[in-house]
């Protein structure tokens, strides 16, 4: 179901700041970014290795863009760090489907739009051992094609 | 230096109990369990996905065993979720030390054992913008092999 460590999403409050940090310290470079309005967030993909259905593993930096967005409040309340973990699937509401009918609460409906193009939801973090937990379909992804990115 | 996420590491509460989670909603099999004693803690990796430089990604499942121990603290003061994030490198004596001359804070001042015959070090949280993170070479890893456990 699930193919692989998709991206591992980190909560900050300064995205240049961080992201330079992981350059000058780990030596990982920024392979995108984007602003999600709706989500209140800027994002940095910084890709670590590539994995073995064909996609890649990333770090996500996210900085809020405004005070009423979750990651500005999970910040708040938790300061900076590991907000969610992610994993990559080639089916991301049958996977959402499934883990949904064995009692996890699945916190999207339909899957929304996530970073470079993908295709997302979210399981209820009370449900999965604390851990926020993202479900990624990357672009153009189907039939247990990772989706380089 | 880094090569691969090696893995993200998960405190709970119940081993058997997050693993069994794991396995029935997300797939997701346990390939080693070990207790370190060291640490205080029974560890459980599930194997998630290969990763192109010849190791893989895991999850780490962390129990602690008493109630001193860094993983039993942690529980205490944010609950069950996730402790830390682990990057696989070939040389993790020389990442270290590169990383330490550029001001990061390395916890151990020799790479000692960890799970799998793997050699570790962690850095400190508040350098790394409040994610605890770990350094592993897998056993037998030299010279760029990620070493598949």
């Amino acid at each position: 179901m699930f193919t692989r460590i998709d991206h591992v999403g980190i909560a900050c409050r300064d995205l240049d700041a961080t992201a330079e940090f992981y350059r000058t310290a780990f030596g990982f470079e920024v392979a995108h970014e984007e602003v999600n309005e709706e989500q209140g967030v800027r994002e940095a993909m910084l890709r670590v290795n590539g994995t073995d259905d064909g996609g890649a593993s990333y770090l996500q930096l996210l900085e809020p863009t405004r005070e009423d967005s979750p990651v500005a409040k999970f910040l708040a309340k938790n300061g900076e760090g590991v907000h969610h973990v992610a994993f990559g699937t080639s089916d991301v509401a049958g996977a959402a489907g499934a883990i949904g009918g064995r009692g996890v609460r699945v916190l999207d409906a339909e899957p929304r739009h996530g970073t470079m193009d993908s295709l997302i939801t979210f399981l209820h973090p009370k449900d999965c051992g604390g851990v926020l937990t993202e479900l990624v379909q990357a672009r153009g992804a189907t039939g247990g094609d990772g989706g380089e990115r």
